[in-house]
């Protein structure tokens, strides 16, 4: 375990002390921002090269269900807040129970963990969702009887652990289920016919105040967010439609940290809550750029109860497109082609390649949201180039 | 020595990788920017909590003087720039004979360290300049020559190793000189009335292409900048020929990556070149918040010969305030009051109290420069209330 020593020393230089389970690219770019903060960000991940520690955020090993390294984390730390989801509840119920600050807590938590609970706890709210019904994995006989209902194709998901398009099938018929995740649960729902998706970033204190960032609009290939653009291009009334469902929901639940909730504008004019997430994420990202504070300074100042920033844009759209890893490795000496482009911004995850693999982002800020999705694309694919 | 691996693992994952000399606040910004862009920044200091250090940037543990680590850090690193100009420029030419790429080179960096060396120069290549003339130190009766010719009071200045006021002496007659700096030599100016300060920061890259950042105003009391506006609040015509007038120096010298020049405009019309310095400068430290790209990413990619980043304002004011070590120690408890007002950015550079030190900076961002001067210095006030 590493230490710069900024928590133990006499002389305490940092403003707060804020443990993250995972160090993946969103505590890197947590670290970003907590150096200004003057915050010492400290990982709990296995990995030593993990991508926050590489950037510098303070390393304790350790596997993300370790109960010893948890317990270390939150007594080394004011707060602890989640990389990723992967944390069994019990776990930081156990934190919370010894008097930790957990946040977000395990109930807002567990909305993101299970989408079926979430499903079911926004329906029983009066949120509306897509149709859904939650049946035995392996219930061939109840995904019939659901599209008896609603139609084929049905949407079958596992509840919980997949991401990135991971754990979901689209089953055509009743023939075409082999395809579907292996779970003790199958969450089954309607496939929404899509107009567009869109994405709100909340960011709630545990105290109550909250600041919302204008909608995104995201394009999704095979379940991973490839592009967004900010703010969203749709009607102001679907924007401000938008805002309000993911203020209520963050309200509702007690969210404390960075809410990401995920929507679909169905055809037939439905805003639909897709999914959530109670931690800063990839919808986000062009809040780097293009808003007075990242999504990532705004976790840290929510999850530590501090008056949130501005969130607003300043005028400029953003264009953001993920660095996928090409099928070959990536050649790094390309990243000064991707910066010809003088709108462009980088960022880089500090990842081995891998094919398919999120290696890092880009944005670009323009006067208007064609312009930005042309120089955010082109930079992308000069450096991914092959 | 602490490793975070990247540059030596075989599989690279970071894009390039930079040698600092000195681990301060400047070198703690650059980490910050270097994240994004996947840059491994290596800092040489002989803290290991030097902010930068804090803050995630590779260590090597040398004096910016000791030889042996200056090649230690070459050989490890794509290029090598620095944090502050306390390195003798010998041992710069030797890393540079010695096949390394050091920028800025040393003839860009003696324009920094040795200000009488800078007059002469600028004097030669036909730039404005305040009278002056280099005598030997304690030569009192020069100063009372330079005197009939220009009146009093006389600026005398140490003309290297001097920083944020030290090292300067206004002698207000000839019976003034006991505060002078006891150097070598003697840099001896006129007292120049003055309208207004200005900054004006161009980053080059060693192939040419340079990009300037809108002039800042600046509020220096004591030889310290303690506040800055950008952009200025000046006629265009005198921010043009500011523009223009920095431009020149980066040209004429050869400059690669930021340089600051710190202007006066007399209030008899003139505008004279009073400093400059070869690396990101506290005149630029509202670029992280107000611009595009701040001055530590376009250092990086400038001394690294990569394209630059654009450096527009997007049509908001800035105002910063350095934050000065208090009388009595600094409360970090009282962070969540410096940001209350959401247009605030607070950035803390980790360091230990002690009274005057600069321990960090707030930018705030608004419609109008009054506006953002209010944020500002209301949450700098804040923040550092006895």
């Amino acid at each position: 375990m590493t230490s710069h020593g900024t928590a133990l020393d006499d002389v305490r230089t940092a403003s707060a002390v804020v443990g993250m389970v995972g160090g993946g690219q969103l505590a890197r770019m947590t670290q970003q921002a907590a150096i200004g903060l003057g915050v010492e960000l400290v990982v709990l991940d296995p990995d030593p090269d993990a991508p926050a520690v590489v950037a510098g955020a303070t390393h304790l090993a350790g596997r993300p269900d370790d109960t010893d390294a948890l317990a270390e984390l939150a007594a080394r730390c004011d707060v602890v807040t989640l990389d990723h989801e992967l944390v069994p509840l019990a776990a930081l119920e156990a934190l919370v129970d010894a008097g930790h600050a957990v946040r977000p807590g395990p109930a807002a938590l567990e909305l993101a963990q299970d989408k079926a609970r979430a499903r079911q706890r926004f329906s029983e709210e009066g949120l509306e969702v897509p149709a859904f019904e939650v049946v035995a994995g392996g219930d061939t006989a109840g995904v019939e009887r659901f599209a008896q209902r609603h139609g084929w194709p049905v949407v079958v998901k596992a509840p919980t652990g997949g991401y990135d398009g991971r754990g979901v099938h689209v089953a055509h018929g009743p023939a075409d289920l082999d395809g579907a995740p292996r779970t003790e649960r199958w969450l089954l729902e309607e496939h929404v016919q899509m107009a567009t998706e869109l994405a709100v970033l909340v960011a709630r204190r545990p105290s109550g105040p909250l600041v919302v960032y204008p909608p995104v609009r995201t394009t999704q290939i095979d379940g991973i967010c490839v592009e967004l653009v900010m703010p969203a291009d749709i009607a102001a009334e679907v924007a401000d439609a938008a805002v309000r469902l993911a203020t209520e929901i963050a309200e509702r639940n007690d969210v404390s940290g960075i809410l990401a909730v995920e929507m679909f504008c169905a055809t037939d004019g439905r805003l639909l809550i897709n999914e959530v997430a109670t931690r800063p994420h990839n919808s986000g990202h062009a809040t780097i750029d293009a808003a007075a504070t990242s999504q990532f300074e705004n976790h840290l100042r929510a999850v530590l109860d501090w008056p949130l920033g501005d969130t607003s844009l300043g005028g400029r759209s953003a264009a953001m497109v993920n660095l996928l890893g090409p099928a070959d490795p990536l050649d790094l000496a390309r990243v000064p082609l991707a910066l010809a482009d003088p709108s462009v911004h980088l960022h880089l995850y500090g990842k081995a390649w891998r094919p398919g693999r999120k290696l890092g982002h880009i944005t670009a800020l323009a006067e208007s949201v064609p312009a930005a999705v042309a120089s955010a694309r082109a930079a992308g694919e000069l450096l991914v180039a092959q």
